[in-house]
């Protein structure tokens, strides 16, 4: 069997198990979990901020973020194809009352000046923009890795209208690995973070709401109010830290055998290797013969999973329970599907 | 004083006045008034649908029609430069819990294919989206008209994927004089659509949102919970019957003058005369020495008002008010101050 | 006809029309309106205080000051039985995410220790009250007056804990009369109150917020997302004007007649005379053979309208359009269903 | 040091985290963690439910239950004290817009009959009632246990009106154990439960929602929205279940040691030992030299942690690990401090 759905399936390792196991914990909800207290203390320091808050999924820490950095009513300005607006089931709305403006889908090429000149100032009859949330990898933009530059440009420009800049660093790792650049150096370029442990790099929960000392003390109240303040969290917090400290720079053999992935399924015009620079495949399926439901349906058949994102979007993601015989099984697999 | 700011600024006319203190009232939270009654009937008819809703102001109109095609938590695509995008306050997602997902701004060349092709279905991780909303004619578009067959191109993709459509027809009356397309072959392509009485056909207040009879009742308790339940409404009512009835036709006059304005002002680079079709004259200030505040400040001193929508966007109107003399005045003014 | 359901559904006098018809307006989104201008001024001053705003109905009135004193996520205290909890059909949660702890509903001996023993100060793990909500007269209470030393001791305790105390006042001119408290000392006890035209003063519509001059300015937000920003709106003010200046003493007399169909209907157990202070008349009909709905059916049948409440709980409420005739005849129907 | 705080503070014992560390796990957003997946039915069929659904915490799972039962603008009966109320930081008119309108604090008498006339029916003016919430055990109630015949009375009051009726029931074991009526008998009286296995039980995580197979469907997607859908989850629920099978019947213990904290308290009048039947031992500091903050950090200093809930309020909770000992401390230091 071999599991390419997403690399969110990873199983804890033994190692991580054995953390998890012997952790030190205490009621988190009281501040009494000396590691998750030090998890967060790590956390916020790689990327050279001042604290940070565990929180029980990707989705939780996003909208915490979204909340401190948009009043309800307010307006935020992300992609329309940005996890937060497509993945979290309307939550920035529905629970924070935030109003989203989207630029076009192709965010693979993030075009600052572009962004920038739909901000909305205050002082107009217009809703004020109050932050741009950027996605670093993109998920639905094939784990694209925005660079720095553009990253650099956004915030010069949420600077210059005095307003915030969110990352969702789900997988912010692999665009550390990709790219080479310092985690801290992305850090210094955004007002929050959120950042996940339950991808890539493994661990079986955890994400953490990245920001400032004020802004951390704001986001624990609206975790409670989510539904996210939990108790003996270092039980999780082992298990992240762990992930930290050993799967991070591991994450270069998963690009290795996506790009592999990618080259092998290029002739039959599915996929660019050259955009795949990370852990993600996209399988554009529009001219295919089979949408992208049935053909996960069928590979699954033969043992290979991968996720059907929309009808005629596929995704492979390699991760650390995906060794070369899965890779060569997928391959196998749905080379044969798309002939 | 020229007042061009905006097609909201009319006052009543005499036979307005007299037809609104004469008119039959009853309390309409009770559905007693046979004005509003007749008016709510006679709009529905109009545009071909069953019944309609008066609602005080075109926003409550708009955000009563999204909370009837979106449910709280669902999805609805619009342009980034749409009125309920934008001149809204956020009330889309504040009041109703609706996540916007927008396509780019430039709506004057609204591309069904591309809108058709944001669509979520439902089934997937995704927010599955439910309505896409539509601004005929196009405010920050600057009174564009969208051609009837975009709209049924829209109308088919909807129905393609069993979602809806509405229509913020605030200012459908310009479209329907501009192109000569009856109100209900409009109607006939929207689940909902808003119409306001206020604007161009001169109606102190009133708005209404058209559809089938039990969108309506539906209508009828999202207005009370919005605080849009009114007393003895025939007053307005009345007016607004007053409107439909005299001021229709003549917006022709209104779109003659605006584009009179914009053929003495295309000499400054802020107007193509061939895009003003209906009362608005957009003028883009981008490479003008003024910005828009400015302009509007320095025309305000010489008696001509208009409205600065955004920094480097200003806007003028034609409307019941604004005569020939107002039009040479406001020309004399500009050009002197873009000169 | 005696149409006693409501005392909105009276209809604008011939001085009130004429009022309205020759009215001075302007475009108020824009500020520019005379007639609300000195409308809102003028009711500011009534009740000392430094501003004031127009809003289309009682509901937005006392939603949009709510919104004022309370933040999304904060905790209002009101009655169980007040207009702002039962019959605003749950806007407070919906559109403000205010959520609402309540005192039992026996409003008419309002407990002012009570209520101040169930807020929750800030630095606790519960929800810190930010404001509590009185009504008066009390609508669900049968018209009570609140005494003015209760809501002292209210304000006292408000003070005590650094919250605000809000004011539904849509018939607050009755508790005046009826008391003799002149408006501005109850206006000094409240930070916001809102105020009815539409109800006994016998306008078409309208009702305000008052409250400092910051706070309107919030409001005036509020109220534009809420949809509640109205063009010329001196039509609707020069009505409410009017109301002011000639209605409110004479709702005396509406109390009078009201207390005289109590005492004609005490015979039935349904009602307490004592109790009947103001223009409503409740009736409890928790032992009476016949529920509120068929009572209000049956007396329809002869010509008199009143309203069923809630199943056991009808009401009659006297009005500018209630004459001693149509008391007599209501008196006479009602006795003849109840015996 | 006797940590008496909250039975949240529990650490997991050596067996808990054994079955930790060899837990079968998968990835639950996909449906695929054996664990979980049979703690879900597990927990199901101790209520004769259906199906459940694993939440991060109390407050998560009690708002799935909620938004459950009552729709957006809806209405929900509650207890001023009741902890979804209280507790929960707005969570359900913020993040569900749901209204609640509460009951007074006295929830230890229950009165089934008063809470029944307070039920609002659809077809009036009023925002009809959806849901009832109650709370078993009572926190802020003391422990409170609500006596069968009570719940099965408010079942047949929301049976008679059509509405639901929701149990938080965090500590419902501890209700099980004093009163020692079946869990499958109270869950037959709900439409929806949340249970904790954090609390009383001891796992380091984790609630549950219980109910029908539909509502479990549409609370993953309440779930996810709210961020509560996590990975490998496998972890935590082999925690939760060791807890089910090894630390029900022992709360006999904690309720022992309450009841002998509160019966050597009982002098200072600060508490009524008949009260405490289970492991919540309230301080009514009312009548005392020292308030609940006070006493709190004069405990602390001598190594007794306990609650301030509010300003008079205190709160000691024993749970699996206060031993006699930390129960002999915590007597004497508190003895000493009352005195």
């Amino acid at each position: 069997m071999a599991d390419l759905r997403s690399d969110t399936v990873t199983r804890p390792t033994a190692g991580m198990r054995e953390a998890m196991a012997t952790a030190a914990v205490g009621d988190d909800v009281f501040g009494d979990d000396p590691t998750v207290n030090a998890l967060e203390l790590h956390v916020a320091a790689l990327f050279g901020h001042e604290a940070a808050l565990f929180a029980p999924s990707g989705t939780m820490a996003n909208q915490i973020a979204l909340q401190l950095v948009v009043a309800p009513g307010g307006e935020l300005l992300a992609g329309a194809d940005a996890h937060v607006v497509t993945y979290e089931l309307g939550a920035a709305a529905m629970l924070g009352g935030i109003s989203t403006r989207t630029w076009s889908p192709d965010s693979a090429a993030l075009d600052p000046e572009r962004i920038a000149g739909m901000i909305r100032p205050a002082g107009y009859p217009s809703v004020p923009t109050s932050a741009i949330a950027v996605e670093q990898t993109h998920n639905l933009g094939g784990g694209g890795v925005v660079p720095l530059s553009v990253l650099q440009d956004l915030r010069a420009a949420a600077d210059a209208h005095g307003i915030a800049l969110h990352c969702d660093g789900a997988r912010i790792w692999h665009a550390h690995v990709a790219d080479g650049v310092p985690l801290a150096e992305y850090g210094a370029l955004f007002d929050t973070l959120s950042v996940c442990l339950s991808k890539g790099l493994g661990a079986p929960i955890g994400s953490l709401v990245v920001g400032s000392r004020e802004k951390i003390a704001r986001a624990r109240i609206l975790r409670k109010r989510m539904g996210g303040g939990m108790r003996q969290v270092g039980v999780l917090a082992a298990a992240g830290r762990y992930a930290l400290d050993h799967h991070v720079q591991r994450l270069a053999e998963d690009h290795e055998r996506a790009h592999q992935i990618a080259e092998a399924l290029a002739e039959f015009g599915v996929v660019e290797p050259d955009r795949v620079r990370t852990n993600l495949v996209p399988l554009d399926l529009s001219k295919s013969a089979l949408d992208a439901p049935t053909l996960a349906a069928e590979a699954a058949k033969q043992g290979v999973l991968i996720a059907a994102m929309l009808p005629r979007t596929a995704r492979l993601v390699t991760h650390l329970d995906v060794d070369d015989a899965a890779v060569d099984h997928a391959i196998d697999v749905l080379s044969s599907l798309l002939a």
